[in-house]
């Protein structure tokens, strides 16, 4: 065993399930608020779990942070994106100007959002670049070998993807983030994180397999034939998730493994995204099964595969808009939702304070 | 015909389909967003449909309300409720005290709320209660007659309720409130609510009639019989909407029924909330078409039958919470998805502006 694998090992002995104890504590108190019974579904759910979660009937999820892990993908080679390679590095440039998707979320949430280059082609300095103080260059490689002839990448660069996730999220938390949104962007990546999906959750690909950012029929067969041949080249183990990483996956994704790893290790919630962050939390669920309980799927991707690994991990999707947009746009937006979810808890009236006589005995 | 009825007949002359013209316009401005083409989903509808009803590509809905209005039921003396009469105005106190659900939601989203007395019961004074400036008494009467027993109350009365609505929505549109949800507050109400869904969507009672507030097994066979008696005795014709309100109906959900018609009328969007508003909107629509253009449906209602409703409107759900607790929490807590979606045609930059290579010719 390496130091690398020491690491994991530490980490994964570290987390605890979440507080039963507390969840029973909030659904008390959810049972005495001055409405009907759970009259407000989910949201009692989300803000019971965050008690279980903070060990607390008063959760904090002010501080609020996205990350978005960005990674090129060897398979791009097999024609399996509608879009460019190097797309990838002009969206990390435009999400440090402000101007995509999940900055205008983020903003709309009071989310900060960091970016991370796990390993893309083109090598950005954040001295040079506008916003460049809220990027962090931590590039595995320079893009994944192309997982339809071989492994995506070596064991060790997915154990340190998975490392770089946990020690960045980590430090987010340490610095009193509460809640962390997880995104990602890397022009391909719904080709490694359908791999993942289909085998993790022993899904068809003709199920899993969808069209990413936007191929049209020709590249959805060609995308799948792709997936095919790297499952059956790679023989990945599916009990295995740092196997299942270096085979078919991307940096991004392991380092939305690392995510959502420290978010259950430093008993914080951590919101995952769509498709591709779905893909991260399998991962991280195949090394420890608690990591569950922390988290908070933002949203159902339209995406076709991303119910099937949903329902692996036993989520219930918070919003479901028909978004497939990725880059942590449907955790950030979900966000909102958690705020309000906890405020109801803490500060709707009870029965009692409001003089209000509950249900007829 | 009467004045009443010419009133509404001006307002119905007023109202004109949403402005396709400028959908169009917007969703050629989606096209350019940076991110693949409509990556957002069900966002990008909500935004060109605002576009539409506002005729611009920068919709405003800075300034935010919430009516909250409220009447009592005469069915339930049939036992068609888990919960006794005496709550439906110790919860207008609470909504004025801005300890409940709906003011938790609304402070969240920034809507200011109003709460009208359209028919409860008790006689509260604005004056002497906390919170009373936001408390608007318009009663049409003591609660309504016993829908089980014949009409709910006179063709005259209806009429009185849809216009009471419409002044009082269109006071406030006139006082710059860009969008307005609508909520509901009286024991009993999914009794009406389920009548009129079954009357003019055609429903069966089974499909239509659920729990509402709680109601055990024995009340659920109950609120049934109660209803499909109503229906029999009362023969309401299901192509006119003021007929099927007046032998079925309620106070408040003629009161949302005017406010629907309100924001069609003044080119504003409404967002109507679960259950009981969306019977205020079917009311609505058997009286003109066109105000479908103007509604967003904040959330699906745990209530069996709210879809069906939503079906009938043509209106696609915001949220699936499984929430249904009405005060008009469903479509207060879409608003805030709402504002994210006009900040994403707003503010995201476009490809150009980007410079971001879009699709692969």
């Amino acid at each position: 065993m390496n130091s690398k694998e020491m690491g994991l090992k530490e980490i994964i002995d570290g987390i605890r399930p979440v507080d039963t104890q507390w969840i029973e504590k909030a659904k008390e108190r959810t049972t005495q608020l001055v409405m009907p019974t759970r009259a407000l579904g989910q949201l009692h759910d989300i803000s019971e779990r965050l008690c279980g979660i903070q060990k607390t009937l008063k959760p904090s999820i002010n501080r609020k942070a996205v990350i978005v892990m960005a990674g090129d993908h060897g398979a791009v080679a097999d024609g399996v994106s509608a879009y460019p390679q190097e797309i990838t590095g002009a969206m990390v440039q435009t999400f440090l100007s402000g101007g995509a998707g999940i900055n205008v979320i983020s903003r709309y949430v009071g989310a900060d959002v960091w970016v991370v280059d796990m390993g893309i082609i083109p090598d950005l300095d954040p001295g040079s670049l506008k916003g460049g103080n809220q990027f962090l260059v931590r590039k595995i490689a320079k893009g994944t070998a192309n997982l339809v002839k071989g492994p995506a990448m070596t064991r060790e660069d997915a154990e340190n993807s998975i490392l770089t996730g946990f020690e960045l999220a980590s430090e987010l938390f340490e610095k009193g983030v509460d809640i962390l949104g997880t995104g990602d962007m890397g022009i391909g990546n719904t080709t490694p994180a359908a791999a993942i999906g289909a085998v993790i959750t022993h899904t068809s690909l003709e199920e899993m397999v969808g069209r990413g950012a936007g191929v049209d029929d020709e590249g959805l067969i060609r995308k799948r034939a792709a997936i095919r041949q790297g499952i059956e080249i790679n023989q990945p183990d599916p009990t295995d998730g740092i196997d299942v990483l270096s085979k078919v996956g991307g940096f991004e994704i392991g380092g939305i493994a690392g995510c959502v790893l420290a978010g259950a290790y430093h008993s914080h919630s951590v919101v995952i995204d769509g498709f591709i962050s779905t893909a991260g939390a399998l991962i991280a669920e195949t090394l420890c099964k608690n990591v569950t309980g922390y988290l908070f799927a933002g949203h159902r991707s339209a995406e076709s595969g991303h119910h099937a690994m949903l329902a692996h991990l036993g989520l219930n999707p918070i919003l479901d808009l028909g978004m497939r947009l990725g880059e942590g746009t449907g955790g950030a937006l979900a966000m909102g939702i958690i705020d309000t979810a906890v405020q109801i808890l803490t500060d709707v009236l009870t029965f009692k304070e409001a003089g209000v006589p509950d249900k007829e005995p």
